[in-house]
């Protein structure tokens, strides 16, 4: 096992800047503001869209493909589709129907920075936006390629995925979930997408579906990680830090790992999910560092 | 020129039953509902996709498909696709941040039957499918033809089509729009997704870009006159047959092509379009009867 495997902090503080750029330098240049009624439009996906976000799915993504020398424009661009879909999914969520949320990345969230009908539409038009990435020549030359990609996001996002987990989660506010009924919930509404970014990331390496099972277990315990990083972060972190308003679990009276487990247990568990992420990746050498790095930082993280 | 060509009028209604009970039948199968707590969203999901739509997107495909003997199934799946995406911008119009609308097809809107959060979900997760369908090789065994499908439904979808449209079309709340901009604003809103329903047909038959001209042609005149008879209905049509409130325009204080033209202008205007909508399948013979017979439907219909 190389789960004791020292990797340098520079690596993944490097590894997010480089992406955090990437992104933001790509969403700038594809989402170009048109000098007519729709400039509104393009203009709340941008605020959305530039400058915040952790980029925790593209370089999951990046990380991925980067094993396999996938070029790293087609890496990029495949890291803004599954960032547009992550991002439509926070302008949504934060609405007054759902969460009701006012402040996102340490700014006003969309809806109130503009208004909830052009939140709406921003959120839409991202979703749609992200396959429009996807299909173009530009983000592979293959079509089997480029096909896979659009398939894996689809069913990521989805009733199946992140959409149904969002349903289950409003349902969370309602009904006591026990522990495998959480698991199940995080697992779709925020491991799929996650699971799809390492995926993704195989897709463009062209990796067989039997030599990416060791990523989908990888992908899978990162996201129970992450979800277990989140609830500990909702409970006991500093909002200034996160950029946005915590204690919201307890306000809402839904189960979470942290009520479940207790806060020492839910830590304990997230490491162990890490380590075992971790195991997962003992047939690659440092190609993979990058990846270890980011499963240690996903529970380790203060936004 | 053919405009005077004779359609017997049971083409059409056959045509209608026809995609009527495929679409609603593929989206029983397609759309089933999980024995968990995503059921509620996937029971939203078919309450507003299945039963009280026209179809005319679907037909629209379908009848062009047929014209280049494409598979009936593959025809039906593009269908599926397309109009989900109809359904979920119709789910997120109604929403009260929007149109704020009681009534569609006759039966209480999504947010109401269910509530708002499950609707901007439901509409979220019915996009999504949209793309999942397009991209399983059930639609077409060809990885080009799929990705096809899906670049033309997503830009005809995004911000630079129905999105880019609707965010023109809450701007004409407050401004006030001129004949071009007006034709503009439904060129994208509802002119983009008809050419590509047109489009999505000529795609699984194969057609070159170059061969697909004269439906290109045939979609954009059938779009605006789509949309004035449209505004013809909310102008002056009968809420009981349309199963949707009307009178909405002027309430808002937006130009309309009746407003802008009045009553009579617009709908001689409409009929002008459609025949010339009609004259640009000339070069086709008997397999274009459909397509003819629905451009006709499309001014004459009362919902």
């Amino acid at each position: 096992m190389s789960t004791l495997a020292i990797v340098p902090n520079s690596l993944l503080a490097d590894g997010l800047t480089r992406i955090q750029q990437e992104i933001d330098s790509a969403f700038d240049s594809l989402l170009s503001v048109p000098e007519d009624q729709r400039a509104r439009l393009v203009e709340a996906m941008r605020y959305a869209a530039i400058g915040g976000g952790k980029r925790v799915r593209p370089l999951l993504l990046a990380a991925t493909a980067d094993m396999y020398g996938v070029d790293r424009q087609a890496a990029v661009r495949a890291g803004i589709a599954i960032e547009s879909v992550h991002v439509y999914s926070l302008i949504h969520d934060d609405l007054p129907c759902m969460d009701n949320d006012a402040l996102r990345h340490g700014k006003p969230t969309l809806h109130l920075a503009f208004d909830e009908a052009t939140a709406v539409l921003a959120g839409d038009a991202l979703q749609c936006f992200a396959f429009e990435v996807l299909a173009d020549t530009a983000t592979s030359g293959d079509p089997f390629t480029r096909i896979e990609l659009v398939t894996t996001l689809a069913v990521a996002s989805g009733q199946n995925g992140m959409a149904g987990g969002q349903m289950m989660d409003i349902a969370a506010e309602t009904a006591s979930f026990d522990l495998a009924t959480v698991s199940r919930l995080q697992q779709l509404k925020t491991g799929a997408l996650l699971g799809a970014a390492v995926e993704m990331g195989a897709v463009l390496g062209k990796v067989s579906v039997e030599g990416r099972r060791h990523l989908r277990a990888y992908a899978r315990d990162i996201g129970l990680a992450f979800q277990i990083a989140d609830d500990l972060l909702d409970y006991e972190g500093d909002e200034a830090a996160a950029g946005k308003a915590l204690r919201k679990d307890a306000g809402q009276g839904k189960e979470t790992f942290v009520s479940l487990l207790g806060p020492e247990r839910a830590r304990e568990q997230a490491r162990m999910l890490v380590d075992q992420a971790i195991s997962h990746l003992s047939n690659h050498g440092a190609e993979a560092d990058l990846l270890r790095a980011l499963a240690r930082f996903i529970v380790e993280r203060d936004r």
